[in-house]
């Protein structure tokens, strides 16, 4: 994983997790270059490079308008392909923006790519929510793809022009399928950023947690050193053109211990339950883990960090961040 | 099945499978509303209603302007939703345009039936396609998704749109999966409308027909009187929601063989071999079959029409057409 003077692209770099691969590959001795025009509710913000600020290069544009930075594309070793929008949410009243930000744009990126650079590793965050309701635990990556939003849908899509350009020989990249991602620089303050962030922004306020129904569902929270490290590796093994990983926590919880071990780690007083709110049962997937046997087995990647001490880290940086 | 005085809805109406549906629906007594802006590529062609041409209402409206048509949706009782483009080279020349018509104006489509008339049956032209190449045969329902071209992809999101939004209760729609279709008003004369145009354009212009490689990759081409079949069953069986059946043809035959019973029903000379093309070789999927188990369990429907006699059917009505 020699990063050193490499030309590193890393677009939505304002964001959570690709901040955290920023502040990261800077460190490793990379050239780094962040495209990121601050789209709202995508959680980005200039405050989490603040430690890189003058290390890297921020162009302040869509990937949608990649004609404009098609010489960075066309010198960059490696691509970190995280823009877009997560919101399950928010893709479900405004299809169309969703559509635009998730898919539309990554099409105009990667025909860029295609013909400016096809030989840079592009890294692509997807996400596990195109599995849908698991119709097997813990779920791997022939599980059927069934989204339940809008959202789940145009990742999905974008996935694909990942891998059928890929299988085409038109780019060389590869999908990491991410579960619950937590850790510094997570999008607290930006709505519908799923129950983690909602959990550590209330616990950051001083109000207490809330779990829907019994809170018996399972989830495999993964911290973002822990991704940053699955996307390093990602970017640099030879040979991987047009794989898919899924990528997971080292434990699977239920909410209400996850509640739980949120709150202890606060100093906060225990969840209390309420009823399950209709617009989120329609939504609702049950249990999810993840199989992560095949990035363990083909990169030697796995989860290092247990829940408790991923929330302490957190909630530690949160601390130190001006309250928004 | 019963249509008499049913309000139907033809997305792709002047299309090939939609226009056949069309006059097979009149046919029975419903009252018929064809969609279709006749985009160029897509074998729009007034010429393919002619028989109906004063007993259907046609609105020369894209699916993406629905609002404009929001009045009929409401009305209506069966929508059968089967515009878009088909073409697999030209989505890789024009990804955005494919994009625009087979994913966007979907979802603006679906957004405006989604709110007028959630209950009507949507009956949604999808594509074999979307499975790329076979990892078994014949194909079945739970194949995995791997399109190998941009308009596999964007009609896989079409298809998602219509079975998540009928899983979430928005919707009440079934998706087909259709193989090769042939038959009288297929789209001779539009380029990249799949191997049995191209064969069928030359054999009405007196060329004979060519085969790339050994030939040896079988497909099930499916007669377009059974496709309408498959549709009105679809359109009209109860407590479908949500699900997918696969539409094939009777018989799996090597392209060889296929293109021997052509030229057999046309008079012309035994096709001649060729190399395969390069640009035709990285969308190459092998061979194809379909698995029709699913639709003959649950809607008893069955392809009737084998491919000597289905070819001279379209050969005959070829014959009494202008020459394009």
């Amino acid at each position: 994983m020699d990063y050193r003077d490499k030309n590193i692209i890393i677009t939505g770099g304002l964001g959570f997790i690709g901040s955290n691969l920023a502040i990261r590959t800077v460190g490793l001795g990379a050239d780094v270059t962040i495209v990121d025009p601050s789209i709202e509710g995508c959680g980005a913000s200039l405050e989490n490079i603040q430690p890189v600020r003058d290390r890297i290069r921020l162009l302040p544009l869509d990937i949608g308008q990649a004609g404009e930075f098609a010489g960075a594309i066309a010198e960059a070793d490696v691509i970190f392909n995280l823009a877009g929008e997560i919101s399950h949410l928010h893709s479900m009243e405004f299809p169309e923006r969703d559509l635009e930000i998730n898919t539309t744009s990554q099409l105009r990126f990667l025909n860029v790519c295609k013909s400016e650079n096809p030989k840079a590793r592009i890294v692509f965050a997807g996400t596990r929510q195109i599995y849908g309701v698991p119709e097997y635990l813990p779920v791997d990556e022939s599980h059927p793809i069934n989204p339940v939003d809008f959202n789940g849908i145009h990742k999905y899509a974008a996935t694909m022009y990942h891998l059928m350009l890929s299988r085409a020989g038109f780019l060389d990249a590869v999908v990491l399928r991410l579960t619950n991602v937590y850790g510094p620089r997570m999008a607290l303050h930006v709505p519908s950023q799923g129950f983690l962030s909602t959990f550590l922004r209330k616990l950051t306020i001083g109000e207490s947690l809330e779990i829907y129904g019994d809170g018996e569902q399972l989830r495999d929270p993964v911290f973002v050193e822990d991704v940053v490290d699955a996307f390093l590796l990602a970017g640099s093994e030879p040979r991987l053109r047009s794989r898919t990983y899924n990528v997971g926590g080292p434990e699977a919880l239920s909410l209400a211990e996850i509640a739980r071990i949120c709150s202890s780690a606060a100093g906060a007083p225990a969840p209390s339950r309420r009823p399950f709110p209709e617009v989120l049962k329609a939504i609702d997937i049950g249990s999810y883990y993840t199989d992560t046997a095949l990035i363990e087995r083909e990169l030697g990647w796995k989860p290092a960090i247990r829940l408790a001490e991923g929330i302490a880290m957190t909630l530690a940086y949160c601390r130190k961040q001006p309250v928004a």
